[in-house]
């Protein structure tokens, strides 16, 4: 199926620690189920003088960390694919003050094309796609991944299925219809999407892209991990380990994350990783329970949230989520949807509007404050992982209604009280 | 009020020809209410050696263009501020050779901060506001400028207040709160909002942004035609003028293009000026059918379109916006909203979400090929002005709904056929 030499070294589950060949059409262990992850040919990568082809590369998007991704460069120059990652680093020093910490930064992958993080992912999975001639892509989702993998398959003409539970607010639905994908809206919930999505993969020949059952998804997404490095790491002067706050619901972004810093430290060019706090809602905090468990034994939930990019019943991503931060000396952090409704404002008066699931990272920064887990010197980094106009019923609820007055000069000085 | 030297030579009224000096706080021209033109100083711009700086420079964003600017370096670096305009340019081959064109070129301008083209106008009206230490800014807006004010002035702490129809949709409304802006909603239309906005701005001193009134927001907005300079011609080979569709409603953006692209000709940067295509729905056609009654005389309308941004009973800046096309041999269109519709979906499906009045543009250009006003030869650029995540409702109308299946293989074999 392949049509060029792979581009790692082999899979290993994070379970068993089993490992299998990179020419193997596969996605989770065959004994355990468990996450795999893709390990990279260091020694390769580090004979083609990746760190300097990088660093002086003039592509601005994820495709400017081709040497460290699974997958060969996939052309399509001038489409939405060429387009993900590279968002944009800020610096609001209002926040920054009010919190008290040494450096605070936002990183807003809101600017992302479909507008959130999962282009990522969806990109390197449709470039995968194509390296193995996949007739047709698949995945279930409630929102962003569909949308992702919609408006990365469109980009190149790549047919696309979607499977969403009819329960999905039907403007998320008509953003993967604009996209052209095939939407078939499914009388269940998300898992049992997921699963029909797993059996037609296997049935027709499809290429899965599932979230936490796909390897390549956290491929994608650890780019965000490597822009942090050329943004942030490279350019501060501070010892001390950068502070990571991300939202969490299947735990596949975190696990992201922290791949692409595990990769980084493999190759020598960082000397430490960031301290990962992941943040999850009240409302769904099934992997925050497992990790201040001590263990990594998830338990589902009955998840009930308003930031719905993270309300996950049973997390996909569950392990590796809880060892981001637990092998990185990091935390989890739960917030009420109150607090998450309170960042999107916060964050707003900056000039940045983030969807509930981005400010629920900045509100658990926020918390993590007033806990003591970041201090005055710590630099930090709050992951915006969509856009605020992915969701404006969660915006209205964050604000005060504005009044209404007649258009004259007496009701608008009676209403400003001069 | 001043804190430096004025960065431009004069302004002169587009109507007849009265020149002011940059000195003078003012917005249209004392004497016939013209809108005024900011001239620069071209002499010190070529001292400069500006060419060379801005094609060198590591900016990536509007503020590129600084030297041609008629305000200074505003600073606040790390907010949105310093992020509005470096927007991407797609060349979607599909659509190409669907269209049969030479090249075809689409800018998306819904990658800026708050998701629309109008950033571009309210990042340089904001830094200005800082220039003359205004105390608040204010605009009238029915959505786009609205949120553009909003979320500039609140990435630097700029006080800014918002008068809008109270019809307008509770979603924009909800993004101008986000922001932190001052939204106060106005029992009448646009137009009664505009001159409240003017009254206000008067008595209390307040800056004022209104489109088609303030001179700065044409500066912002000819930023796109130094990034379309760079991006396209800097960058092909073929001598025909390249031909440029945009969508108009009261003109404002089609006369920044133009003011952009006079600019770099007055400098001898290019030596041709684009042919520069208006397109306006069927019904919002005020200065469509000026251009075409063959003079400069605007009759207002009663505005009924679904692209609600282009949808303008008294366009404020019709008259430049006749001159952009007739002054470049260019053109205006209509279409009607079912094409919009369909234009929505064209472009989704290579990837690229345009709000109503973005897809406007697109589908001006297929008008353009049938009618011959485009040929085979020609380089296209279709400016997408705003992202479709700011009107799902229409995105909504663009698309058909998606069939609902029970979640197991055989409901979905039986829809498939197979």
């Amino acid at each position: 199926m392949m049509n060029s030499a792979p581009r790692f070294s082999h899979y290993r589950c994070c379970l068993c620690g089993k490992e299998y060949s990179p020419d193997q059409a596969i996605y989770n262990c065959l004994i355990d189920g468990g996450n795999l992850d893709i390990i990279l040919d260091l020694q390769q990568i580090r004979k083609g003088k990746s760190r300097e082809a990088i660093l002086s590369s003039s592509e601005t998007s994820l495709w400017r960390y081709l040497p460290l991704l699974p997958v060969a460069d996939p052309g399509y120059y001038g489409t939405t694919l060429r387009l993900a990652g590279g968002t944009p680093l800020l610096h609001p020093i209002q926040l920054e003050k009010q919190l008290g910490v040494h450096t605070l930064w936002i990183k807003d992958d809101g600017k992302n094309p479909s507008a959130s993080f999962k282009d990522r992912a969806s990109a390197v999975v449709v470039a995968r796609a194509r390296e193995i001639q996949a007739s047709t892509v698949v995945t279930a989702s409630t929102g962003n991944a569909g949308a992702a993998l919609a408006c990365m398959a469109a980009a190149i003409g790549q047919p696309a299925v979607i499977f969403t539970p009819k329960s999905a607010p039907p403007a998320k639905v008509a953003q993967l219809l604009v996209f052209g994908a095939r939407v078939i809206l499914v009388d269940g919930n998300y898992d049992s999407a997921f699963d029909l999505t797993i059996q037609a993969a296997h049935e027709f020949g499809w290429y899965c892209r599932n979230t936490g059952y796909n390897p390549f998804t956290v491929e994608g997404k650890k780019t965000a991990a490597f822009e942090i490095w050329e943004q942030a790491l490279l350019r501060r002067t501070s010892q001390r380990p950068l502070v990571l706050c991300v939202s969490v619901g299947d735990g596949n972004i975190i696990s992201g994350l922290h791949k692409g810093f595990k990769d980084l430290l493999e190759l020598g060019w960082i000397d430490q990783l960031p301290r990962i706090i992941g943040v999850q809602s009240t409302g769904s905090a099934a992997i925050a329970n497992a990790f201040h468990a001590g263990d990594e034994n998830i338990i589902p939930v009955k998840a009930d949230t308003l930031a719905d990019s993270i309300s996950v019943d049973l997390p996909r991503d569950g392990v590796r989520a809880i060892r981001a931060a637990r092998q990185t000396g990091g935390s989890y952090l739960l917030v009420e949807d109150d607090a998450i409704l309170q960042a999107i404002s916060s964050l707003g008066k900056v000039g940045i509007f983030a969807e509930p699931a981005g400010a629920t990272a900045f509100a658990g920064l926020q918390s993590a404050v007033t806990k003591g887990l970041v201090t005055p010197e710590d630099d930090v980094l709050v992951m915006n992982t969509g856009s605020g106009l992915k969701d404006i019923r969660a915006a209205m609820q964050a604000v005060t209604p504005a009044p209404v007055i007649d258009p004259d000069m007496n009701s608008l000085k009676k209403y400003l009280g001069v």
